[in-house]
């Protein structure tokens, strides 16, 4: 498996509901990645259809002591292309997305100038987190939605395109809060070359260009490896439960690392 | 718009239903790109439940005069890895897909070495076509399945990933024939970076590494230009109909190019 052709900078996908008021353990870390003392945040909270959504995360970002944090309001596509707003993020060291709804941040910025400058940012080596929503964007191909449960079946995901930060797996998120196990193999059994990522809420999987994943957080990222995987996903419809053999699951929580290339768990704690 | 990093090697998508027995366009084209009298072409019928999917194929493009043609037969996931058959297409100058179930060939050969081969041929020159599904099945995203019909609904496309030869698309086929224009515009509508392809029966589009696309055969190809579309498919399920302003079309036939990186038509005949 190659991460994408000239990715650099980190990606922090969060499974959502991050602690904001304790430790902060994630966003704390994002702060440093982005440069700490000298972070210049752009927040875009284009997910969420709440005007302040991104307020919030302003001020516990500049309580970490980053430097400046800006939110970047994108409602619509017009905005997606404006001077101002593309300088902000180019000129940013670290960029963070809220949560809300993926569909949202896809369809608005999908093909705009911010999209691109995102894609070009990271390229350039700056750190990219997002939560919710904001985790499951980043992908080549993203979970659109779909029902919860532990069986497998066709119409217990839905798939779309998100921004293309990484192609080479799959971010679900919410995870064993919102029992997501039966959608996440479900989208890998369409194409096991994906990697899947489930990553439970205040929680964090942190993907360096190396090809590693660092966990932070409560709780813990379930990979789906499909590798050895067989489905009859081509042959079934609907609520129809799969057969699907073989599947690899990994478990990785806080202090362990796992090797994306290798597909293996490269030390715990 | 960025083609594949890396990409180099023409893709032919075609619409399916090509020409077999007259003049044979489309065909006979690919057997020139793959070499000519000096072509080695390795057909993939795995979209296909018939055992003898390739065999007429490969009929042909000896006809059209190839120096040789060999049916890969992978059923499973171990045929995608055996030693054999990824050494065939290592050795082949071009690469067919046959149509059939495009969710066959991503679930079967995601992972494998057999995609991991084909991404590496075509990034070292080799021309890759495929027919119907064997066309769909070409980008990261793909559709997986959808209703008919011109009015863009929700439900009215299914995607999931495909195998990824290119990133910048989404390819339909069949297209005026299963009159498939919503659901086209509806996938762009989910994230408008990517051009929405719809082949006709008995066409292809040839795309090369300059990022120019030359239609070949009866019908013509419908691109669809989301880059100042609008729309509310955030907001919106299932069959309710979607408002989307401003979607571009292009209709290009054959003789015509179209400019992929510019997005516009670059010579009628």
């Amino acid at each position: 498996m190659e991460l994408n052709d000239g990715m650099r900078g980190p990606l922090m996908p969060i499974g959502g509901a991050e602690d904001k008021f304790g430790n902060r353990t994630i966003l704390r870390r994002f702060t440093e990645l982005a440069g700490g003392s000298a972070a210049r945040i752009a927040i875009i909270p284009t997910a969420s259809a709440v005007d302040d959504a991104g307020q919030r995360y302003k001020g516990i970002f500049l309580e970490l002591g980053a430097e400046s944090a800006d939110v970047i309001f994108v409602g619509d596509r017009d905005d997606a292309n404006s001077d101002v707003l593309v300088s902000l993020i180019e000129q940013s060291t670290g960029i963070f997305m809220t949560g809300g709804n993926q569909l949202r941040v896809a369809s608005i910025l999908g093909g705009t100038r911010i999209s691109d400058m995102l894609r070009r940012r990271s390229q350039q080596g700056i750190p990219i987190a997002g939560t919710s929503a904001g985790a499951s964007v980043m992908s080549s191909v993203m979970v659109a939605g779909g029902k919860s449960g532990t069986t497998p079946r066709p119409n217990s995901a839905a798939m779309s395109p998100g921004l293309g930060l990484i192609d080479t797996m799959i971010i679900d998120q919410h995870f064993r809060e919102r029992d997501r196990v039966g959608r996440l193999v479900t989208m890998v059994s369409y194409n096991p070359g994906l990697l899947g990522l489930g990553i439970d809420e205040d929680t964090a999987a942190l993907i360096t260009a190396d090809g590693t994943l660092e966990v932070l957080g409560r709780g813990s990222v379930l990979v789906v490896d499909g590798t050895h995987m067989r489905s009859d996903i081509y042959a079934s419809q609907g609520k129809h439960p799969l057969t699907i053999e073989n599947v690899v699951i990994h478990f990785v929580a806080e202090g362990a690392r796992f090797d994306l290339t290798h597909r293996k768990v490269l030390s715990t704690r």
